[in-house]
Order: structure tokens, then sequence, then C-alpha cells
């Protein structure tokens, strides 16, 4: 946990930008998986984090602005709680350790706010994300589920602050962002032919506990690595092949790191995943070049689509002019996704908040297939963490489709594509920290071009 | 998955069972940690696996019995799944697998069951034990939240289908058992004093991974025996302190193992911790020695507890008649829970279905401190798969709490449990089935004695 005093000081500067009304924070609860005792490892709501640092299921807490007041709501623990699951501080003092003085018992929260509610106090609450969040609200606010009215303004101010790292979220971060890389050294020294994913992902999560960490996300560890986010890990991993590894550690605290590599499961990459892997590379490298306050991340990803195009000609599987293409949207048959998007308390920053207020600062988004997925377009700032992960992909049910539908056959060669169809896909992800004159990257390197991942095998 | 054969009869079965109505089995959805879309590991509802065997998110099943129909309902992948998840089977393909050859749209399940309540069909569905069931039974039947009215008839008849493991199932049982034991002999071997709780449970999390299967459970693996449930994984173990490590595997169809076993972090026991360890291997083998068809569970614990309460007796710790002592429950202060439960599609196998049904026929539990942790008491049948795991503990809060009350004077020497208040707990672990005419151990023997536990440090 950080100083008492980062919190205070938090809420306090929330409190300032918000100026009135009654904030309820949630925090989160078990969560059962076969059945209601049987739990997913415990965790704690990123917002409730930010703002209470408090780990601990069963919590909820308010900020009543208007009457300055904080308070945490939750419950002692029975002495059946304690042979079970071990003693633990009194809430009393768990609250202190975050300079909250106020606590009270779960049953109390209700009419605090029935109170409030009748007063005319505004009562806000961030857009829920669990089935339990809409149970709560329900008993909580009467809000039948899906009739939840988030609130903007608290969205904004907890979104503005949470953008903006400071140093000692940084090098929390940094330490997730090193096991982080720990986690890809290790796949990277292991991986054999004839070898399963499931023994790479799971000596990769081994790296993370074994640091006192957990994932940040589910291990994606596979040689069909043309699927973005494939969680399947029962292939065995056979020569000529590459294994497609995005992972990443996450703290104590919460703080996540984020990184992906493309290794070749021979010694060596052949010449041909080499040519694809060269223009992933130059196109990572162009982003990060790029990087630096004030420049618009939109245009550091259109920027990063114009190097795959360009590259992809070179090969004759596109066709005409790059930038083009770009603005037409054919690169995304070979590069779907986004350039990158915010980490911190969440490796996909606040996303719950809404990626149009944390990644386009309330910009409309496009609905471009692929720019869609583009989680962050706006300027850059001092303090902004995110990744960088270009990618090329060869889809097999993308290609089929678009050539069925004749689509941008200006820009896509296909006849030269169906050569590549078997090709799987190339990801390299690494975190930077914007700074005040460009950016810094987080956390150890990790082997980035063909000659640095060969020389780890 | 099982031959689709399987799964035909078991549905049959129920249908001649209930009789009549419909049944509406909720399957699970993905559950999201800290936003939406980053999820959990998926963890199908083992009910609906055990009818219907789909591990995928986002199905529901009806059995309308009234009009001799199974239906599964779901939605087929969209491109944009197929880019970011991969492609699957058709829904129809998989739904064919398990001999449904009725599969309908998810916005079709509403429309389908206010249709049948139009005809006064009742309609059947098991206690909700996530959020989103209750969500899910609001959506579709205008059930609110907490008033849900799961149907008994229904629950008893999966209870007893369930409760009495067929071949297929204990072989793929047997499979999960084998990993678990595995998971152990890797703690046994790796562990050294220095090391921290940690650096255990990633390696045998590993091995289950790296084996294909997941966790049945969260690991338990700690220094602090005394807590029953203990998941902080923090602490470093020490010379002279022992590792308690409650741990199982899972297959991929969703059987479970559940194994513990006490480890000397140094490569012998003291005699002090031998002393006590050897009553919970007489304890342990004085119920295993008793299992057999017709014996009510309930007796087989009060003999382990007998033989506790005798050992401590020994000792000086406990005092009097062990069987008074055992029907008075003062030897739950050493041994608050129970003997074993229930194994199979969970680990406490049907805990969402209710206790009292599954382990106790129906019949009331004890509200005795201690007593009431009994999972399990009924008369065994042959194709029971339960757990063997006394335990015996020194929880200081407790022994704190009960002196200051004068509970159990008679039969606990206060004087002599100080001298034993840091010793922390022991507990072994194994799982047996109930054959015709005795029991039969599951999975690769782990060491149970302190001589076959030193002999594999």
């Amino acid at each position: 946990m950080f100083p008492t005093q980062t919190y205070v000081n938090r809420r306090a500067l929330l409190k300032k930008r918000i100026g009135s009304g009654l904030i309820l924070l949630l925090g989160n609860n078990e969560a059962g998986m076969n059945y209601a005792a049987n739990t997913y490892d415990f965790r704690q709501d990123s917002s409730f984090l930010y703002y209470f640092g408090l780990p601990f299921a069963g919590l909820n807490a308010i900020i009543d602005i208007d009457n300055d007041r904080e308070i945490i709501f939750g419950d002692e623990l029975t002495i059946d709680d304690i042979v079970w699951m071990g003693t633990q501080p009194s809430l009393r003092d768990k609250a202190q350790r975050v300079g909250i003085s106020d606590t009270r018992p779960t049953s109390d929260l209700r009419k605090y706010l029935d109170a409030a509610r009748a007063k005319g106090q505004t009562v806000r609450y961030l857009p829920p994300y669990r089935a339990e969040h809409n149970l709560t609200l329900l008993r909580l606010l009467d809000v039948m589920p899906g009739a939840e009215k988030p609130d903007v303004d608290l969205i904004r101010a907890i979104v503005d602050m949470r953008n903006h790292k400071t140093e000692e979220e940084i090098a929390e971060i940094e330490k997730a962002c090193d096991v982080t890389a720990d986690m890809h050294i290790t796949a990277m020294r292991m991986l054999r032919p004839g070898m399963r994913e499931c023994e790479v992902s799971a000596a990769i999560q081994a790296v993370a506990e074994a640091a006192g960490m957990r994932l940040s996300f589910p291990i994606i560890a596979t040689v069909n690595g043309q699927t973005l986010h494939n969680h399947y890990h029962g292939n065995v991993a056979r020569s000529g092949q590459m294994l497609l590894v995005d992972a990443g550690a996450e703290t104590e605290m919460g703080y996540a790191g984020d990184m992906s590599s493309t290794i070749c499961v021979d010694p060596k990459f052949t010449s041909r995943q080499k040519e694809i892997y060269d223009i992933q590379v130059a196109s990572h490298l162009a982003a990060v070049g790029a990087l630096r306050p004030g420049v618009p991340f939109k245009d550091v990803y259109e920027l990063s689509c114009e190097v795959v195009c360009e590259g992809l000609k070179q090969l004759g599987i596109m066709k005409g002019d790059p930038k083009e293409a770009v603005a037409a949207g054919a690169h995304a048959m070979f590069y779907p996704c986004g350039l990158g998007h915010m980490m911190g308390l969440d490796v996909h920053d606040m996303e719950n908040l809404g990626e149009v207020w944390v990644g386009y600062d309330g910009q409309p988004k496009s609905t471009q297939f692929g720019r869609k997925s583009l989680r962050l377009a706006r300027p850059l700032e001092p303090g902004f963490v995110h990744t960088i992960e270009p990618g090329i992909y060869f889809i097999p049910e993308l290609i089929d489709l678009w050539r069925s539908q004749h689509k941008f056959e200006d820009f896509i060669n296909y006849d030269e594509v169906e050569k590549w169809k078997d090709f799987s896909g190339i990801r390299n992800e690494e975190d930077y920290l914007i700074t005040d004159t460009g950016c810094r990257r987080l956390g150890k390197k990790i082997p980035l071009t063909t000659e640095e991942v060969e020389a780890m095998r």
C-alpha cells in the first residue's frame, strides 16, 4: 500500500473536482466459480483501490462531499471467519491505514443513502461491470439492472486522475513490468519443439506467482497467433511454428504489466517468418519513435499502420498508396486491432469507465473495422502509461470473408495473400511512459528483433 | 467429453425421475475481474456440464418434460468473435456432440418460458450461486433477486444421480487425483527453509496447468496451518515450521481431486510435531478402516474425533472420556471441521444444491460448533466419492475465547493447551470411492506418515 497521505490526497482532489453530492464507490465481493464458497482469486475494484487502497472483499465506501464525510462500510470478522480464513486487523485498523476514521457496518449503508436521497443529495456511482454490482445498486438504490445511470462527472474526474501516473505509481508499474519481462524471457528460454502450449503458460504463470504477484490478465500462449485473444493452450508447438505469448504480471497493489513476444519454436526463424517479423518490428520502432507529449496517439497508430502496409506492399501482399490504404481501412485485414492502450491499475486501464473517456477524452470513436478497436487516440500527456503492440495477422476466416465480398481489391492482392494464409500472426509489445520530452520504456527490455529472440533460444 | 450416449442417458433418467414440468438449467457466463472483458478463467456450471457437457460460456438449456423437448439456447460467433477469440464449431455442431438437435438463439429463451408459463407448466430451476444467475432469473422469469424458489424435486433428483459416480466418472476423477498427488509430491520435494509459500504454490499450480488441468480450488500452502482455508502465500517457511498444503487439480471435463499434506520445512519432523502428527494419522487410518456401504459417515466422523481425543488425552491436552468429549463437542477446539465431503464435478460436490441434500439426504444438520461443518453424514453407498481429512489445529483466537468462557473445562486441560498454542495445524487428506464391499483410495498414494514424508525430503 502507498503511504496514508496518498489516499487522503487523492480523495481530497476528487472531492474538489466533483464539488457536490455523494460518491458511492462499490468494492468487489468474492466471486464463486462453481459454488458460492469456491471463489476465484479475489480482485478489488481498481477505483476503490485507487481511493481507498484496501484489497479486501465486502467493503463499500462513501465520499459525502456535501457533508465532508468519508466512510468505509463493512463488517468485522466472526470467530468462524477467523477459524476458516485466519485473523486480520479490524476494519477500524485497516481503514486507519488509508486515512479513514469513520467505519460503519454494511447494514447502515442503505440507511445512509436513503437519508441522503431524502435530503435531495445527488448520489454518484460508476458503471457496473460485475453482476454483483447490478444487484448491489438494486439493493441500495432500487435501480433495476440495466437502468443504472453512472455519473459522467465522476467518471471524467476519476479518468483524469488515474490517467496521469505519479512517481510512486510508475515505480509500482515498473515492478510489474520487470516480472512481466521475466515471464517472457522464461518462455523464450524454455520453448522446444514438441512442447505443449500449456507447459509454457504454466511456467510463466509460476514466474509471476513465485514473485508474489498474479496475472494481470489470462495468459495467451498460442501457435495460432492470428487469433488476437486466444486462451486455448492445448496445442503442441511444432518445428516451423511460432509461439505468440501475451502475458503480464500484476503487483500485490494491483498495478499491471503487459508485454507480448513471438518466439520461433526452432532455434531460428525461417526467412519467410523474418520477412513479416521485420515489418512488425519496423512498425513498432516507428511508433515508439513518435511518442511524445502533444502527439495524438491516433497519429502514431496511423503511422504504425502505414509502415505495415508499406512492408506488405514490398512483399506483394498489398498494393497502392499505404496512406490511402490506411485511410480506407484496408490495413485492418492484417492489423485488425489497435496500437496500444492505457495501463495502470487495470491492464486496459479503466476499461469499465468507458474507452471514450479514457482514450478519446470524450470524442467519438470510429466504427470502422480495425480502427474501432483502437483503445487510445487522444493527444499524449506526461504521466500517461500505455502499451505499444502493433501486429500482423493472417486470419483465414477474415481473408475468405473479405475476398468473397471483394473488399479493398485496390489495396489487397488476394492471390498473394492466399500464399500466406497459414502464416499465423506476430505481435511484440512493450510498455511506455510519456515523459515531459518524449517517452521511456518501462521495465526490463525483452528481445524485440529476430536476432534478439534467437540469441535467447 | 464423455460419449454422446452418456449425456442422452443422463437426461432421460432425469426426465423419468422428475416426471413433469420444464427444467431450466443455466450455464455460466464469463465473469469479469476488474472490467467486463478481463475475465476469470471460465468455469461452466457443474450440473450443466453433467447433463449437457459443453464447457462454453453463454449457453442455457431447457428440458421440457411435458413436451419431450431438449433445447440448448445460445448464439453463433460473429466475425469479430472469430478475429479476437478464434473459430469454434457452430452451436449446432457442439450440441450434436451431446445428443441435442434443437438449438435456438438466446433471444428465444424468454419467449419459450413465457409460453410455457402461460400454459401452466411448472418451471424448475436450481439455486442461484452467482450474481449473474440472479440477474438471469430476473430477466427470464421476473423473479426478484433473493425471492428465487429453487425446485426441491429437481435438486433431489440431480443430487441422487451425481452422488453415484459411474465407472467413466471414476476414471476421470482418478486422472485428477493422479495429478493432484503429483502436486503434493512436488511440494514435498522442493520445500526448503527460507522458501516463500508463494514459491511452493506457484510450482504446484504449474504441475496442474502443465498437465492441461486447472486448480479445483484455490491453493492452500501455509505455515499457519491452524487456519483451515488460508489462502495467504506471503510468509517465508522457516526451519522448525511445517507447511500445510491443501490443493487439487481439475480435469478439462471438470472433475476434481483434493488432497492435503503437512510437510516439515526441515528434512525431519521434530519429536513434538510427531506427537500430534501420529494422532492425526491414527485418526485418518481409523476412519479409512471404517468405510463401507451402509455405515453412516457421521459414525466415521465420531470415530475419527474419538481417536483425536484419545491421543490428546495421552498428551495431557484433553481429559475425561473421549466418547463423552466428542458428544459434548469439546473435540471441536482442536478439530473444528468435518471429516470429509463428497467430490466430483465440484470439489465440494454440489455445495450449491445444499449440503443437507448432498450429505444428509434431507436430514437436519447439527448446529454445534465443529459438527456443523461436517458436510457429509449420511450412510455410505457404493459409487460415493469423498475425501478423508481429519485435522488437529491449535487456533490461538479460539483457545483464548473458549478459555475465557470456561468452555468444556471437564475435557480440556487449558494450562497444557497453552504450551501448544503456537503449534499451528496438521491435516492429511486422501480421496476414496465406496465400493460394493468397502472402499478404494483414488489416485497415486501420497506420503501419509511422518516416515513417508521424510523419505521424500
